[in-house]
């Protein structure tokens, strides 16, 4: 599989996590795909993974896993060591990330990248020499992109990004304004033929050019946004007011977390990329408008320990006023890891089986899922559980 | 309908908020029955509703709602004034309860009972002819009854309790200690033929002996044991761990509670049977063993505003431990009687379309319900939403 | 005494309770000054205080009353009936306010204000006049004053508010954006030689303009900003963390309140006034910077039932990470009122006694007290224990 | 110093970070006696600490600490490298500790106790040669003795607790039931006339008889049980409620915890030790009854990670009702390791200076501290900022 955003906290404790469980060194907790559910699919086996990607920061996959040691304890000191081997090999296959029109704060952090810089068309090129590469060197059939890197500004859409062919030209004559590395990354995949799996808020990946390329290639593709913390319990809890005939009045979250995530989001404008996706789902769900707030700050000292609070206030029988609220604190990365590797492995086998398009099952896992309206968890869960019952027959 | 704890903070709330809808003086907020859901259903209207019942305390409605009013707002001033007459003539329905075996905390609330002790026999009739009286009053072809007493302490079961006929003998040996006022209600409403919602734990009601005698007489019933509060949540929330395969460790809950539900269940034996609806659902809808436990204590200040509070473990990739806690902030009344009127016009129908048996589709009511294994909140939902969607075709 | 911002939910609640005090119809729970501390202190009895005020909104105390009721309940229903004389004779005192630059989202509300704009110089007339007509009428010797006007915006300081001679010529030449509403009322109340309780955040009114006017007069004074909620939960748990040398790393602040309190902090500018004053404090108690925030959002459903979620990150032996988090649910008016009203008693004592100047003693009530840059609470309430020490002798 | 415990997760910390700090691996948080409060105190250097003690269980620090890393991660990897050789020193001081009336639960752990029981006064003659021949061996002048032994059950006091001479006949007598372990380890430091610091809820360590035997050896000593996590938070906050005379209604506190220390409070006759000591000081500080209620359960996945929520109901202005709910999360080990270490530190301090009996100035320490009935924590405070003055100059 090929990774954007390939030293993030994300990606190293899904290849950490891989690495440690192919060698039987860590339990398959968090991975759907190694529970009873997918029991009899014929998913590629976690220990044949191999990893690559590209990345704009310097620094190792072990720095980084050391990192994250020091900092929260998620990845425990004795796989540093033991996986120190896998971990230089996979480092190896990191090259440079696309900084284009990524914004300030991204920008900020783009160590690595083309010395001089290239035409967004020769930007492309090296995205997809890179990959293709990479299959080469390991001889592999297939490939699945994801997109982990960090939440970049809103691109503003226009007539450029309605068509492949619009978009095209806008690269040909390379208007370094019209897009954002999460197309580039995206389109990299595409024209590849490669599935893609989009797990950030950005905008500019999914562009309906983007998607026409997808389809044109036949390619299951899925996104966007990982639901991995606040968001999956909103949507989790939120049926239930309805089931009660239960009026939510205010649904106010507010989140804090720290680490490169935070930075990034502290600047309001990829913040507000972020909000948009957490925002809409409750009226969709309940069916009608409320007061809701999502508010994200930055917390240094927590690091990837994201912590939220949600208040909800709500009305029952004879209008009369009650409330639920809630804390959730959890590890970003040790809960978006696992529901990347369950996409990888069944956006892999989507491929194998021939499949195209949004991979609509996946939307369980996503703020904004393509090609699903519903954001009800269990009906999302619903059309997942069917997935796997055919696939299995 | 008949309710069996008539003058309880349920009850009152209940009845008062069917005749301020009756009148227009309150939202149908809380009422699924009052939904999309539930459009071109043809059920009871709300105004049609005449209540009677049983009950083991002196005072009336006017009063108990006064109470209500002082204590948690819930009922507003003005509804008392308002609905000052209907509360009257609903007061004259209602008609001594019955306390035998009751247990002694229910004992010491009993001050409305038979000068002087019936039998066992005499007090089963007394109750049927209360209640056919009522409807006879009323000109009712019709009646549901509802269980809206407090927890008795657990009934140990033994032979007599499983087969119509060994009840019979005990009852006409007038073998006090061989039931409790459950079962007596129950029964009452059984041989009269009358759909019966056991709305409490207690589990004298629905032992073998009785739902012999229900199923004899082709009549729907439903229990036990109202899901309004931190149990609710519990199964709305807990699918979504076995969504993501995070593995719940621990799931404490602590409930705190005052008025006289409070000072019941402050009482051992009471308790013993409500803790046990509660802890058993977890594990069923996880699939595995965990570490849980649920409390309840008695705190007077907070009357009926109930109070949760939730902490909850688990652990995900990299066995990473995490948690989530909420903190439930309802008034149980408030809650609970819009249940019980959606339940009651439900079952009207259901008897009126001829059916009976267990109503599994009131399953998403009920922290134990009846002939349904299944606890997830959402598939109860489902179970709802299908019957529903055939009754209306 | 004499309120400015007479018919807002602060000052109704504290009319209602003093004159329900007053008649035996309330406890004085929430009140100091009827404590065993203020036991043997001369105050003046709470049946003997008259009210009268400045207000910029129609309507009266009873409407105001009334809308608290159905909104909250915090006024109970009896009280509406058994005060109406009171409060209606009270309603009569109020005058009409001035909204001299006093922001967009003040003007907004402003229905009370003279039909043709005066000059500023005669608008401190009128309110002089009002004041002073106000005591005559009533044959009062003693007046307190209280601002309780919603937050206005910044003002931004310059060198006429550094003199009260130069503060004379703004307002002689009718400079109207060199001061506010709140500056107005101050130096109305320095002139008249009252003492006067500043409990908003405003920063216009204690310039040094303004001190000079009261330190000329000799009058006791005090503010600014009540701590009614999470600033005094923050300012009496601070000190914990230094007892046992646990680093704070973050101390985050949510609030979320509804009411025209919260509509006018919605407002960008006058939030900004608030954040000032909630801030501070911490570093100043602990001795060291730290990571802080204090959000405030508008939350229409909650009226005045303010709620304040904090989490406090903190950083102990081995350098190892705890947390405390808490939630706050208060009624902002019910919590301010009594200690307005303990103020006024206090402050009526303090100019009988002939004290003059900031009064420390008062130190505890407020976020950012006059005099005092002890923020520590129970150091400030040492402060109170030991005045009242001394008057008593 | 001596350690009754030596090898609990309080003593390992305790060891560790001293260790730590000696070598300049770890940084002084948490301790009191590294910031300016104490700055100019001749206080004994951490480095120049040696540490022995009695344990019941087998095994070593080094082990001890390997298992709190991976349980908590409270104590870091690299510092299990860096003090191995310190901590192995370390543990050959460590001796049988007495297990004598234990109670069941700790005597299931004690595995490490003479081969053949002996007698009382044997018992205590072999703690007396064990503390002396440490002493001894590393040649000290002083030695301060920590008791951190898991909380026992109750003793029930008699007439025989009364005075040294009655104690004394009972031992000689072998009257094992009427004492326990923390008697004995209490005896042996009076005897040797050794400071004590009392850490545990234990009631049998400062009965009168022992008390007597400090008393009569001019030894300070101090306990008992110390305040460290919820506790502390209620004495930081009960004060605000009487600062604003708010009445506090209920306080309900539920403590949740694994590790050794849960196991042993999870066995009814060892929580009712602890309860006590927590229950009691609201009232103290407050003033007046009031609905209590202190929990405590056992969560085997938080190790020692205790959590606690409470819950605080409070009367306001017009008697309403509003709420304060805090979370906390610490490790116990954590909060209390520095704090014995101020203590040993301070203690040792005392006995140079020639004071003896109960030092009151570690009374913030403490949940009920010896000598002083003052619970509320900022007083308690002043006390140890007086005798630091004091003892400065």
């Amino acid at each position: 599989m090929w990774i954007f955003g390939a030293l993030g906290g994300l990606a190293t404790t899904l290849v950490v996590g891989s690495k440690a469980i192919g060698k039987g060194k860590a339990s398959g907790q968090g991975l759907l795909t190694e529970t009873e559910l997918c029991k009899g699919l014929p998913l590629i086996p976690i220990k044949k993974l191999v990893f690559g990607g590209h990345e704009l920061r310097r620094g190792s996959l072990l720095q980084s896993a050391r990192e994250i040691h020091e900092q929260t304890g998620t990845i425990p000191y004795p796989l540093l060591n033991a996986l120190k081997a896998d971990l230089d090999k996979t480092s190896k296959e990191i090259k440079a990330g696309t900084a284009i029109n990524a914004g300030r704060s991204i920008q900020k952090l783009a160590e690595r990248v083309p010395k001089k810089p290239l035409s967004m068309k020769s930007e492309l090129a090296r995205l997809q020499r890179d990959i293709k590469s990479f299959m080469q060197r390991n001889r592999l059939t297939r490939c699945v992109c994801v997109n982990l890197t960090s939440t970049e500004p809103q691109l503003k859409l226009t007539s450029t990004h309605q068509s492949a062919e619009a978009l095209s030209k806008a690269i040909a004559g390379d208007k370094r304004s019209t897009l954002r590395p999460s197309t580039l990354y995206a389109l990299a995949a595409a024209k590849l033929g490669l599935p893609f799996i989009h797990f950030t808020p950005s905008n500019a990946a999914f562009i309906p050019a983007v998607i026409e390329e997808f389809e044109a290639q036949a390619v299951p593709y899925m996104g966007c946004d990982g639901k991995t913390g606040e968001t999956l319990v909103k949507s989790a809890l939120a049926p239930m007011f309805k089931y009660r005939n239960l009026k939510v009045l205010t649904w106010q979250g507010y989140n804090i977390l720290g680490d490169r995530d935070g930075v990034i989001l502290a600047d309001a404008e990829n913040k507000r990329a972020k909000l948009e996706s957490k925002d809409g789902l409750l009226s969709k769900i309940l069916g009608y408008p409320l007061h809701t707030h999502v508010g994200i700050d930055y917390v240094p000292s927590l690091n990837d320990l994201k912590t939220a609070w949600d208040f909800i206030h709500f009305q029952g029988f004879l209008d009369y006023k009650m409330s639920l609220q809630f804390t959730w604190q959890g590890c970003d990365a040790i809960l978006a890891a696992p529901i990347v590797l369950d996409m990888i492995r069944l956006a892999e086998l989507a491929q194998r089986r021939g499949e195209s398009g949004p991979m609509r099952h996946l939307s369980c896992f996503f703020k904004r899922p393509q090609g699903v309206d519903d954001h009800d968890l269990h009906r999302q869960w619903h059309l997942l559980t069917e997935y796997v019952k055919q696939a299995r027959s």
